[in-house]
């Protein structure tokens, strides 16, 4: 429904970029969590743009929660945080009003809203709008860890540079969620910010693929049909801008393979029901099966760059060419995966308290 | 909405394989849409097994429309289409009901229905379920080509054999929603259905990759936030069985890309605004932007071999061998085409009908 | 969403009145329930029509479980009960296709469908549809005794007779079950079948009251805002055609009530919260308090009468008389209490599922 | 969905009484949409409290439209109305915690919410939440004008004084909507009033009945089943607090009419089709006919009075005694009419826009 994701437990987003403020509604959310404001921050820290590889439009995400918290915990009525927008600078963005940036919505905006739309920054589609979405994602984040839930997210790739794998998922997430860059191997990390900042050098962007590890989802969470965990998982990982493919698992590897190996061998450890593959992202049918869940998302190249873009003056509907100013991020992959956490936490939350109801997430 | 999809336009399925029937309801579709029985039949035809490379389990697919459809038109009421289940062959699976077969939903089945769920033939989880989605898709797609949308996919991959990109679209299309087996070019097309015969030959099975490309979509139509065309399209395309990854435009190729070649230029050509290359598969900002829409998912080899697995007998929680007799396919890429193109057809007329209203259809 | 009711646990309704069937889809509905199909009958025996004071379309409503119940259990998968339609008489309608009944949909339906609409009989509006809606409660309403929640519907008034209020829910819920007229008092009983058959007898028809009690339902069950049982409830019972109004507790005679008198004084018997009165009919802000929930519908004259009417030929754009033939009701409130009970059963359901999860009518 | 209403167009509610401020997100409104702020606030000062006969407690509501207007117009996407909370006297509320206030919420709430509830000044559930309801209703009153539809409210009944009906729909709805105390009868208004100070000066309080009507419907808006115009208005309706009836047409009076004195004999005037009356309220089958669409609600007495009232320390489970400080309404019918017309401005732009796209308000 529009600019609400999730049935029992949702989020609605509002907001654009160079207007007062953004901000996101949560509601569904179990009663008496503790909101833990400094763990907000931290998370927004992580997507917060920092040092020559992001736009040097600064913001200190100085958020507040304006309902749905009382005496430092949910009430379990609507919370919702607003992020003031500073460090606004419109007049970047009016020369080029009918200028179509390349690779960004600006076009089709205009066919969809006919001219009403608020062009500056982006508008309602700019990326600074997922900052409410960390936030929420946050508190969520909080609490599944209660529950022994836990969700990390690493730069699998990023200008053609490869991070390690997975390997011990609970200590490589715990890793990941107090480094600012989210790469697993320190090496390929210095090769990746180093490429980041050659592309920025040349004016030009890079693009990557996230991946994403949850561990501790019970078994038997997701439908068969429609709201199986992926097509859920999927159509909120699609919301985060610039993410152009979602995978499970083996993912598209799985085309070449042959069922005899891609197949998870099912097997009891511990007394346990496990599978000594993970081809399937730990989701059999749409339903959880107990094993992690892994997932990859590509990130495309940010389309803001300084290169002269051919393009065209969709009013005067002629042709044009475009050299962007301002300030832009040469890479986005290392921000976006602060936001590709959040909506995996409110995906899962959704899904979870369908299945055990609006108290799950403070029940014993 | 569990096994609901859709918000203006919606289709609703149920039933089980060995089930006395399976169905669907589809609601909100316009009132005066001619219902061309033959062309469901058509559509139907392209997703039953044929030959060496599917299951011997054959099935007419004898499908009544008993409701919402009168004088041959619908009515605008729920149209309903029902599928009796002919051909069930039910001795076949209880003797292994309790060992989950790798790759399926049987154990998370368990998990969730706590043992209440029907085991035969994976239940509700079976793909035969797709029928009647292809069945209410049909009647779409013909509504859909009226307005001048096509939709056609073709099996760009299969048991590591490549299919050519789409070339001509209109032509290509054509060509496919006439053809059995869904390749562009002939000589993979022989390359591929020997490979699956292959696998088939020795109790295996193959995957691979299927493309979507739909033409003649107007420019201006899905959300930013959270219902982007990617998203509501992966939430469908994620339903099908089978499917583990959804990419759109060059999807996870964009990874290695700078943005200076994945942006797309703009041009007018014949009084239209266009891009030069389409990387971003005719979405910019989860808005259809005019240009083909495109996308590849990925088809897991089908988990049902012959070859000797390890499992667990999961209500005795021990472990288990498991050697599956009965009827299965080698391969489904080339039966879930139709599936592909049905639930494309089903997401985007949703799109349409919020965007323009109920009777969009058949409106001039 | 158009056909469907309920978010957590939905139902799906198609047909029209002289289709080849009708039915509805119940999703959502846990695993492992008994499905008693004696109990269903019973249901739909109260909901048929029966002596002087009913049509005469007799319908045996030979009703068929197709999906989602296995071993006499459900599976938790999506629950379709199909019913043929038998003893269908289009000829009685041709003939006036395009003369609006006044108080009947005709107009509107055109207005709506734009003349494709099933015009048979009332097509899909008609009050038939109601059949398979009564199926799906009686199951649900099976589901909840099991819990402790008990539901009964009484005529509360017809043809300007008064039935006792309620008096010892539990015992007076108890007969009503049992009862094919549904007063609590017999002698208000006989004079309001005397006053139907006197209807009946000058080609004319009577409306009346339906009140109903539901004991058992746990306290904490609705949302404030927007889902408040009172707002769920009424959009269930707003369904059941010829409703025109809906009133909890004292409902409009709080109007002339103080604040005072209306007030319910709070109390603690045998260690429970209880209220010495209930006109706010168990439910506090949107919220059950553990005291019965109580409401009544106004169920107006049945708009079928054989004496001539003013109305149009909509079509031609024309005045014209109309005399109906055919087979109708002079009164339905008595057959709409078994509706009454099965909506009330649909839409709590939906609550309980989304407050204490899938589970929650097999959970001890 | 909890705390958002609508599908195609929808209202997302937050915050409490007592908390920093209040607000709503309008999400699915067409771009282009001129915004007039002095509308809005002139709405929200029918809503305010004025004289003897409302609560001390004064709000000069200064609303900030934070999101989705640009240059004065909607852009199309999410338009968030926030307004800070002033004059909050929360040490009025904290001695009385444990006490359920009856007829109030407080109860309920610590059922559901376990404790953590905001119980200063009701929280979520306080009438004041409804100043940000009757905020985005002020918009789409407005561009409902500009289609010709007109909403307006009267108070039909107060304190046993009743109003004159409807007479001329057009000078009657003008005249309304620049009355505070919207009465159509003027002596009737001074009873009124007379009345509830009445009421005030014994530390009581009264009720009433409000009546709406809405003219310029277009025919051929609503579904037959489960989202009839009567189950989407109810189900909003329902959401405005004191409201525990609502009824359409003719309503309860319906009970006892017969069949040839209900049915509206439908006639040609002026080349329309119309009702001779309008027994059945401008709806038929759930469908609007044309003609104005006319219903009532009852709003209880306001639950907080002066005079000691029985009750319980929920907390403690003991009986108690309560007599009510702070400032309170002695009547809320004159202010719940400005919530009445704001809510059925909501449930039937969010039909039309189902019905005939998202640009349909700007339309011509």
């Amino acid at each position: 429904m529009k600019n609400t994701f999730g049935n029992s437990l949702s989020v609605t987003l509002f907001g654009e970029s160079h207007g007062e403020m953004i901000g996101a509604v949560l509601d569904g959310i179990a009663p008496g969590i503790a909101v833990d404001e400094a763990a907000i921050a931290h998370r927004l820290s992580l997507r917060r743009p920092a040092g020559k590889i992001s736009t040097a439009r600064q913001e200190s995400d100085p958020f507040r929660i304006v309902s749905g918290v009382f005496c430092g915990k949910t009430t379990g009525t609507p919370l919702t945080i607003l992020i003031p927008n500073e460090n606004t600078n419109s007049k970047d963005y009016t020369a080029t009003r009918s200028l179509a940036r390349p690779g960004h919505a600006d076009y089709t905006a205009f066919c969809k809203y006919h001219g009403s739309e608020d062009y500056r920054g982006g508008g309602h589609f700019s990326g600074r709008l997922t900052a409410p979405l960390v936030a929420v994602g946050a508190i969520l984040q909080e609490a599944l860890k209660e529950k022994g839930i836990l969700i990390g997210t690493h730069i699998s790739r990023c200008a053609q540079v490869s991070d390690r794998p997975f390997n011990d998922y609970f200590a490589d997430i715990d890793y990941l969620n107090h480094r600012t860059f989210a790469a697993l191997d320190e090496g390929a990390e210095q090769k990746m910010i180093q490429a980041i900042e050659n592309a920025a050098s040349e004016g030009d962007s890079v693009g990557g693929i996230l991946e994403t590890a949850v561990i501790g989802m019970p078994a038997g969470v997701g439908e068969p049909w429609f709201d199986s965990i992926e097509s859920t998982l999927s159509h909120a990982l699609f919301s985060i801008p610039a993410v152009k493919g979602v995978e499970f698992g083996s993912g598209f590897a799985l085309a070449d393979m042959t069922g005899s190996t891609a197949n998870d061998p099912i097997a009891i450890e511990n007394r346990n029901i496990v599978t000594k593959t993970n081809h399937n992202g730990g989701i059999n049918g749409g339903i959880t099966n107990g094993m992690p869940i892994l997932f990859r998302t590509v990130i495309k190249p940010t389309p803001s760059i300084f290169k002269e873009q051919n393009t065209v003056n969709f009013i005067e509907k002629e042709s044009a060419t475009l050299s962007l100013g301002g300030r832009h991020d040469p890479a986005i992959v290392h921000r976006a995966r602060a936001v590709q956490d959040a909506v995996t936490a409110i995906a899962l939350a959704d899904a979870l308290v369908l299945r055990y109801g609006t108290d799950y997430l403070t029940k014993d």
